[in-house]
């Protein structure tokens, strides 16, 4: 179980290896939300997303023995890139196994980190019988995206750096609105704000439509989203909560929030032209919150979680 | 003179008030460079440009009969803001002279940032007429954009924080390439390198056909453009180098680079792809020397000055 010890820990394996990235604000877009805002811009960590925290406190934690043989991970994003740059980095074989229509770019990248990548069709094939076989063959440990407790700890480690940019910045109370996919940021983060700065309260941001979360902390049990396509925040989009970060989530969290598509392509825009950071659609949505939601209280702190983001939908909030 | 006293004086004077901004690299921006390049991303600094450390430093030298009588800039830019938000946060009255043609967005968070615009029509009226009226009435302080002492030393906490940053990332040798217009950026960072990292020279980059400062300093004089529109790097075209600044430069610094508009695009481009920073086309001279200049050494560093860009010109910079 993630506690505040082991997020300790990795955050001592993750020193010098990953970044401290800035906590953004601007007085023009306060006056735009009407409240103090704080943007955790995890967008400029190494491989554009705070995925690489948890890929590389999962590969360090390793035994030597588990490094020298590999691991792997499903993913076509940031779970990819953030794995393969860590594993590269240690030293260790990563293996990738991502859909064959996966966009062009991402492959690429996650080649490019390191990683040898297996495509799979996801008409045809079963990517976890794929991932069992290749495991059994050859000895790989499976880095799970959020249900996993040393994913959990890395992805904490943003949340001890809030704590302590929050206590620099003079901050005693605010709301900390997280980017919620699978949990695992949302999770790490309240975990490491429970222990560092209880003022601080974690409430999860999601997507109109795919608020699963914020139905399962309503509801206190785990629900699903009808649907898993569809959305621009693709990358935060999971089944449901995950059964590792739920009661996480639960016992630590306020109530979700929920944003449109079109507040998070405006907040894509307003992090463009006010703090100059390039936030992807799911990266988004807890700045979103931030900026139009009701009911927050005078300041609020929200995690630009990525930047990896397609030219043309930046583009398109550009021109929104 | 500015020397390095005068910096360090400006450093503790801009402690806690300006932004340290994060020296960003990317693996993928390596592999295209051929070569290792470092970021100092000031485009992340308050205003969304260095000129905010110039202004600060200034208003904050004032005498407190200086600051209450107020300042005053001509520009429509990045300096204006950078003096409007200072001057704003010492309770310094100030007044911004600006053309009546200035782009709407511009007027706009110069006087969001508390400022007083005084418009003028650049076909019938002088600026500088304008400038001195108002001065002589009010007892206002001049804030010049680079030839202005305080404004160097200013500019110069940049090149501190870069021969920290270097330190702490193993460099001991790199050339550093800076945008450069007049060259108070430039003045202002060789003067902190040459104290504090000699092993890492300054070469100021500017665009094709705006290029005065590297054939002044080929030449030892001060060169003048032909012409001063045209370029989509507004922002750092200048009459001629300065007047106090171009000793400092002719002493300190490399040869100048030369880049062209569509490097510069490119420039952009690899930014947003692989650091998820916006940069403005005057900003991302120096980056686009970095990747694409032959001759350059294994480790570079660039400054990224600016990230206060139409999103009309970013969305081409995209689609390039």
């Amino acid at each position: 179980m993630t506690g505040i010890a082991m997020i300790e820990a990795a955050a001592a394996r993750l020193a010098g290896h990953a970044r401290r990235t800035p906590l953004l604000n601007a007085p023009l877009l306060d006056r735009i939300a009407g409240r103090r805002v704080f943007v955790k811009a995890e967008c400029l960590q190494w491989t554009g997303s705070f995925k690489f925290r948890g890929g590389w406190s999962a590969v360090s934690a390793l035994t030597p023995d588990q490094r020298v043989r590999g691991v792997i991970a499903f993913s076509s994003g940031n779970h990819a890139q953030g794995v393969a740059l860590a594993a590269a980095r240690h030293g260790a074989p990563c293996v990738i196994v991502m859909p064959a229509d996966a966009p062009a770019v991402k492959i690429d990248n996650t080649c490019a980190y390191g990683a040898e990548v297996v495509l799979y069709d996801r008409a045809a094939q079963d990517r976890e019988a794929i991932g069992a076989a290749l495991s059994a063959e050859r000895g790989l440990t499976l880095i799970r995206p959020y249900d996993e407790p040393q994913v959990i700890a890395g992805q904490g480690t943003v949340g001890l750096e809030i704590a302590e940019q929050a206590a620099e910045a003079g901050i005693a109370a605010a709301d900390v609105l997280t980017c919620c996919g699978g949990g695992g940021l949302t999770a790490g983060i309240a975990l490491a704000l429970e222990a560092k700065a209880p003022g601080l309260r974690v409430r999860p941001a999601e997507p109109e439509g795919f608020d699963d979360t914020a139905r399962s902390l309503a509801s206190g049990t785990r629900q699903r989203n009808a649907t898993l396509s569809g959305s621009i925040c693709d990358a935060i989009v999971t089944p449901m909560p995950g059964e590792v970060t739920f009661p996480i989530l639960h016992r630590l969290c306020g109530p979700g929030l929920v944003v449109s598509e079109d507040q998070v392509l405006r907040a894509m825009a307003l992090a463009f032209a006010h703090l100059r950071i390039v936030v992807e659609p799911g990266g988004a949505v807890a700045l979103a919150a931030a900026l139009f939601a009701p009911d927050l209280p005078e300041t609020v702190i929200c995690t630009a979680s990525g930047g990896n983001v397609d030219p043309a939908i930046f583009a398109r909030a550009l021109a929104a």
